[in-house]
């Protein structure tokens, strides 16, 4: 199916807002198995919008408007699709009932505008928006489906979900997607391996989408025809099981659950704690940990030290030490998480220190962070890493490659326990 | 002038990267007084790029084209072009000796393939880029500009930066671009205002601009004819005016500097410090300072606090207190900014205790935070606050409230000093 995403809205093109809108449906039809080949930002001008969607019209299957359905003149989408089409807008009195009972219980004042959100182009169907006033509708027209949406991403993105479950049409044949979620590797590295190694096939496609360390592999097969599905199938299982052998080291999911949701869930899950004591990182490391619900069970503590008293007075690292060393070293560090260990006794202790930038306040280049971690009063880990970026990206790309470790570390421990 | 926006690339069409030079390109150019009236995006195949091309040409005056620079043969923006265009492709020698260099700084590979992002449509005046090995062009052609500059953002910002300086043609007459920076304001409460006040006028734009606790006023103005500069001046700087007495209380600044920066800067110039004792927040706080230049000058130490028992260890919060009001309240807060004061004496020390969720595990609703703030020890600021959204969002929120509180309050002082 060839797929079109019409975005709505003067504030997509002045660029106050960026487009997720886009990429959130794009992925969703992609897995589905549609081919998305367009996508269209217009502004909230009866004109434009008819226009885009003429020119949809003779290019794509399914077509997806989104935005423009609030109550404001500003808002236009069904109106402007109805007129392109050449169809009426039918008032349908049981939204304009449940629109007035969403609207008082947000306590929000309803105007005559808002009848304009009970208005459909006629023949279409209506969905449902849990999130908000504004109901999206499908329209079926001479072959074509017409979706149209609200733009506030908290309600598009689950009617987006209900769509893909209920209203698209299935893809002849059957579609297979597996993810695979990957750390400490980078994406054209990973890129390089998988084709060097010819995972991909006539019918397996593998993409990679790239978040700041990580990467997350999938792998797309479609088999059209009834006959072909139990090869393409096994086509397909071949390739996610050659991917799992080529980065067993790097991978640590294959669902929904990001890296640091598996972190927290296999600490909590073998009663183990973590504590930070954190210089270069300043905190980034911390914040991974408490982002995820529960965390709360595996830190009780944690200690942003950027200074050298306190690095002294709270972590005994001995002044000699930084003496002899200077404060952006591997001992330092080690004394950290030593320090950080007898203070707190939890299972993992971990301490960073280093140049964060923008400008080397030290002798050390910008990117160098020295690390240290412990479990259970031990170093398992520890040495120098040098990082690219702006101040930022180094603070959050060393302490992901630092979780990352650890959460290797005990999945290759539960590999071995088992 | 009418622009468009054609972004180049499959991984935009399959959700694999979201497209953010779209809103910088967009951002830039409604400044500069063009009006960005579509946005396009098509996958790697020559003949999509040729009719977004053709497409745009029947309907814009400035065209450009993002991405599809690089070596490979999926790399083919100027080839569609200049097929689309009836133009020939020609090598530049300089440009190669230019790419050759560049690979070899970066101890890249050249082969063959590199020789195509030598090849420019004949006519076109190259576009040097500093960051990367894909020069962009630009092609003046029956009227129309067509700008083609490559996908990655740290190449194709600059780019931009420099064409806005160099090669766009002035819109005649000029221009006024204003922008004020407001915090703890929401969006739509701030556009109702100026609205109800009716800011706007025949030749004065107002745009905002949202991200999360932060909002970017925009005022625009735009004097076509050479006679109406000054009349036109004089209205925009009326309603700059307007709006900074409108905003005094939420305005702390007008230039390229977010808050965090201008907290930071604010606090160094004053010689003073600041430490967190962070509950709810998680560490959010903490990262706010850290993420910025020259932290190390205003904060030493910072503490998150989740458990009660460091609660008390490390703050000298009496269990009492806890056991009289529970952990998550006003009392609470209020002695841990004081352990704070008394263990950093930091000129502001900042408390958070609350329910982040997303399941309340405490008698209070998501989403509650208490919090403290101490400077020199006496309590400025204090009390209960409920912020919406999810865990994370929670956490962003409601620190970076406080910190705008800070912020506010530091700029009336300075006010007062005056």
């Amino acid at each position: 199916m060839i797929s079109e995403v019409i975005t709505i809205g003067t504030e997509i093109l002045i660029g106050s807002i960026t487009n997720t809108n886009g990429p959130y449906l794009s992925r969703k039809l992609t897995d589905f198995g549609y081919e998305v080949r367009y996508h269209a930002s217009v502004r909230d001008k009866y004109e434009d919008i008819r226009d885009a969607v003429e020119t949809a019209m003779t290019r794509s299957d399914v077509i997806f408007l989104c935005g423009g359905l609030g109550p404001t003149q500003d808002d236009m989408t069904k109106q402007a699709l109805a007129h392109a089409l050449g169809l009426k807008l039918v008032f349908d009195e049981e939204q304009w009932d449940y629109i007035v009972n969403v609207a008082m219980s947000f306590s929000r004042h309803i105007t005559d505008n808002n009848k304009r959100q009970a208005e459909f182009p006629e023949g279409a169907i209506i969905i449902e928006n849990k999130k908000g006033s504004a109901p999206g509708c499908l329209l079926n027209y001479e072959g074509k489906q017409f979706f149209m949406l609200p733009g506030p991403p908290r309600e598009f993105e689950p009617m987006v979900d209900a769509i893909v479950d209920r209203y698209l049409k299935k893809v002849n044949g059957e579609n297979f997607v597996t993810s695979l979620r990957l750390v400490n590797i980078g994406e054209s590295q990973c890129e390089s391996i998988f084709r060097r190694e010819g995972i991909e096939t006539e019918h397996v496609e593998v993409n990679t989408f790239a978040k700041t360390g990580e990467v997350e592999i999938k792998v797309l097969a479609h088999a059209e025809r009834e006959e072909d599905i139990p090869a393409i199938r096994e086509e397909h299982a071949v390739a996610v099981r050659r991917l799992r052998t080529l980065f067993h080291d790097h991978i640590y999911g294959d669902g929904d659950k990001d890296m640091f949701e598996t972190l927290v869930e296999v600490l909590r899950h073998e009663n183990m704690t973590i504590s930070f004591a954190e210089s270069v990182t300043g905190g980034a490391l911390v914040r991974m940990i408490t982002s995820v619900a529960g965390a709360s069970d595996v830190l009780k503590e944690s200690y942003i030290t950027y200074s050298n008293e306190v690095k002294e007075k709270l972590l005994q690292v001995d002044p000699d030490t930084i003496e002899a060393y200077s404060v952006v070293s591997k001992e330092v560090a080690e004394e950290m998480s030593r320090g950080l260990y007898d203070r707190t006794q939890s299972t993992y202790t971990v301490a960073t220190t280093g140049e964060a930038g923008p400008v080397a306040s030290t002798d050390h280049e910008v990117g160098t962070v020295y690390y240290s971690i412990r479990k259970n009063g031990e170093e398992i880990l520890g040495g120098r890493r040098l990082f690219k970026g702006d101040r930022t990206t180094i603070q959050y790309r060393s302490s992901k490659y630092l979780l990352a470790s650890i959460l290797l570390h005990e999945l290759g421990e539960a590999y071995g326990r088992k």
